[in-house]
């Protein structure tokens, strides 16, 4: 069964690429190579199909690159998002909401090359629309439609990408994004700085070990890439081939630009010798000085943000882990000036540079985005960060899988149980005594349930307390109270239940 | 300009008409008479349109059946949510999260004529995906995919039906569902009891007058119309005519019966005398004692339990609100036992019965959906009910509305001020010293804002202190703290600042 199970999860990933291929209209060639595949794992599966398979031929799964959630990864993702809303919060950001899909025609020409990612609805009569592809165009859409000059906001949602997962490195096609965005006319980088700060909190808190936040200026590249000689009409085409460093090595990317992009040799060389370049606000000094940076506007404007950026970065105590890259690009079209990127550093043996081990934040300045949606192309600027939680999910999940750390899925402070048979009612009734005086209760679901059975529940769900009720008890009007830790049981008049529960068991403070 | 957006408005719905006919496959002849009413309104739009319009022709709006939340009304959904959670907590149930889309094969087959209005994704190459229409099936298909056969849980989240909205009545394309199941093999009634109450518990918790929750059996219905006459393959069929009464009028159901059905005018007017019925535990009883419905096992089985239903409601102290109504039919197919509505009233006149004014949770018992999923059909029993949030949340913010409460969207302790120009670089760092101290404050993002501009944000977002910088208090190492409702002031040692501010405006406990 084994064997037969991991064909045919074989031929399903095959039929996907086929069909992938057919939509892509590969050429018949390869269709033919990848179908013959297909038709040899058919082949392989044979004619043992048994009745047991036939019944429920469907597949049972989530949608590829998606995934469940149980209770004990809920707890986790909860623990994460309560530390990013409550930083969010701390910075004064309010919260919006906006639907998971947009028209169709909202999210064209907004992502450049990576449009090919967007998922679309199916025509069934109607508009034309699509999944949202991160939170910063329906946000900008939702400024120009109701007319939002300023607002601080943060918006912590699901967005959806046709890319390759690659789920084990915490990828998926369907994932959150925790925004924070600011928009409005203020005077220069002060709330840039702030969005560094806020990923700066963050990822401290998260304690997923240390990080660098990666900053640069989009002008500062166009600048640069304007001294070196890059034709205008590549600027965008140029800056997705530098955003490869991180992945790529500079041979792979040099050779990109040179043979498939058509710049000239001494051109690319010289975006090289920029592109290696790391420092803090010294290195953008530094690059003031450049003679041949001088000479460009766009470059001399974001040298002259960038600085006022670490200054006001070191004012709030972060420019330890802030470095100021030139390899930094970030693919999207829609950046204006600053752009940022946060990566976690894996430790490395001592007295070498960790290595960073993937971006888990990111974001930038967008001053014409919001243009883009008003009818007169009015500008409303605007600069903000979004957090990849999958990543920083998935380092939590696996640190608590290989520690001892018991993590309880429900917040139950007791369970009513009963000693002898017969007592269903009575326990329904001391239930609804408690819920009505807010305790989190529970009762074993029979009419008849064996005390050592709802003792074993309390402790496989972590339920601290158990209200014994027994025919004495329920003639001497009281209960008996054990500690499911201590097994010590004391008798508490019924009047005092309530009381003793919390002050045994507090409840949660969370909610 | 206003007349033209109407006309427009009016375009867009009539090209909606058309193409719905096309993909439904109208006849001819009314396509083209929806065509000829389109041609008419766009030649009435004639060449009116000038640059402007020209230069944006997108529409700037969210897909039909959908909205934005603002800030305001987050805050009052997030509100709702914590009543609702807490409850659900309470109850001590745990959560999941499933993907907003599933492979359409799951979806298939679960929701009888409703299957219709379920979203589906454009096939771009590879699985087939459906939009999930509610998160019951989703549920299903998690237990059968992760072999549990026994949870309590709950999972709020959106869900997407291509239904016909009434926005102003809080019926929309995209909204949410707050569910609560309990599945696993358990004692007959006494978790369909607590859904009840849980019901009961949310309405009464979240203030938006009077309620009832009607109560059915599924296995009663189908008993029902088995004595009164209708053929096993008409059940389903006559139980969506039964749903409608909720809506329609008993001639027209009876109507949509006999002559659209084909039911016997006899066994229509029979259905028509059980389904007139509604009580309480008096009711069960007194049907239980009716010969027809004594001759048919599924009517018995569904009455012995109605019976202990209310029973258990009984000491969960909810009956007050309960009726059993045999009227009560529920579309979805995969219903087998107890179904519930939650419907709220409309307090009429003095004496008079309140009218119901919609649907707003609904559930019941389906113990054959996990066992559709499952290879060897293995049977998972559940229960459980859903509150539709959209039309509650609708109820609290137009209460909210008509009162002078102010709602708060921030939640800010203090906004670090200056007095004096170039302060600048104290206030951001007096504010980080503040962040790293847990307080929520801001500061306003100009070089050299006014004092009192800086005074006006706070009044306008209700922040409800101001911490003054000025070079006389940077000289004595003091801050003069302000309470903007009192408009007193107070000179605060730095060292003491985090305690007074936390005294004199204490953090929300939420986060």
């Amino acid at each position: 069964m084994e064997g037969k199970a991991s064909v045919k999860e074989e031929i399903r990933a095959q039929t996907e690429v086929v069909s992938t291929l057919k939509a892509q209209k590969a050429s018949q060639e390869q269709i033919e190579k990848e179908m013959s595949k297909l038709l040899q794992l058919k082949a392989q599966l044979g004619g043992e199909d048994d009745d047991d398979e036939d019944k429920h031929s469907f597949v049972l799964k989530t949608p590829k690159g998606t995934r469940d959630f149980n209770p004990r990864q809920m707890a986790i993702r909860e623990k994460v998002f309560d530390i990013i809303v409550s930083c969010f919060k701390r910075h004064g950001a309010e919260t919006i909401d906006t639907p998971v899909f947009e028209l169709k025609e909202t999210l064209m020409g907004k992502y450049g090359e990576d449009s090919k990612l967007i998922y679309d609805l199916k025509d069934q009569g109607g508009e034309l629309l699509s999944l949202r592809y991160d939170l910063t165009v329906p946000f900008a859409r939702y400024l120009a439609m109701n007319k939002i000059t300023n607002i601080r906001r943060y918006h912590i949602a699901k967005v959806y990408r046709r890319d390759n997962p690659a789920m084990t490195r915490g990828r998926f096609r369907e994932f959150y994004q925790c925004d924070f965005d600011v928009a409005g006319h203020y005077d220069p980088m002060i709330p840039d700085a702030e969005c560094v700060r806020i990923v700066y909190e963050i990822l401290s808190k998260v304690d997923v070990g240390d990080f660098r936040i990666k900053v640069n200026d989009r002008r500062l590249l166009d600048g640069m890439f304007a001294v070196c000689g890059v034709p205008d009409d590549k600027f965008r085409t140029i800056c997705s081939s530098v955003d490869k460093l991180d992945k790529a090595s500079w041979e792979d990317v040099r050779s990109e630009m040179v043979n498939e992009k058509g710049v000239a040799p001494e051109t690319a060389d010289q975006i090289g010798k920029y592109v290696s370049k790391r420092g803090g606000q010294d290195l953008a000094e530094e690059l003031l000085r450049d003679p041949n940076l001088a000479q460009n506007a766009q470059a001399q404007a974001g040298l002259r943000d960038m600085t006022l950026l670490f200054n006001y970065l070191q004012l709030f105590k972060v420019t330890d882990k802030v470095v100021f890259d030139l390899s930094l690009a970030r693919g999207l079209d829609y950046y204006t000036g600053v752009i940022y990127e946060a990566v976690l550093i894996q430790p490395q043996d001592a007295g070498e540079e960790g290595v960073a081990v993937g971006s888990v934040a990111g974001g930038g300045r967008y001053d014409e985005l919001v243009g883009m949606f008003d009818t007169r192309g009015k500008i409303v600027p605007c600069v903000g960060v979004s957090i990849g939680i999958e990543r920083l999910f998935s380092i939590m999940e696996q640190k608590l899988e290989s520690s001892a750390e018991k993590v309880r899925t429900t917040e139950t402070q007791v369970l009513v149980a009963s000693a002898q048979k017969s007592l269903l009612e009575e326990r329904l009734k001391l239930v609804a005594e408690l819920w009505d005086a807010g305790i989190k209760a529970e009762v074993v679901y029979k009419e008849n349930p064996k005390l050592l059975n709802q003792f074993q529940h309390c402790e496989e769900s972590g339920i601290p307390l158990v209200a014994i009720l027994g025919e004495q008890e329920l003639k001497d009007g009281v209960v008996k109270l054990r500690c499911v830790a201590s097994r010590e049981e004391v008798e508490v008049p019924r009047a005092q239940l309530v009381a003793e529960i919390n002050r045994r068991a507090p409840p949660q403070q969370k909610f």
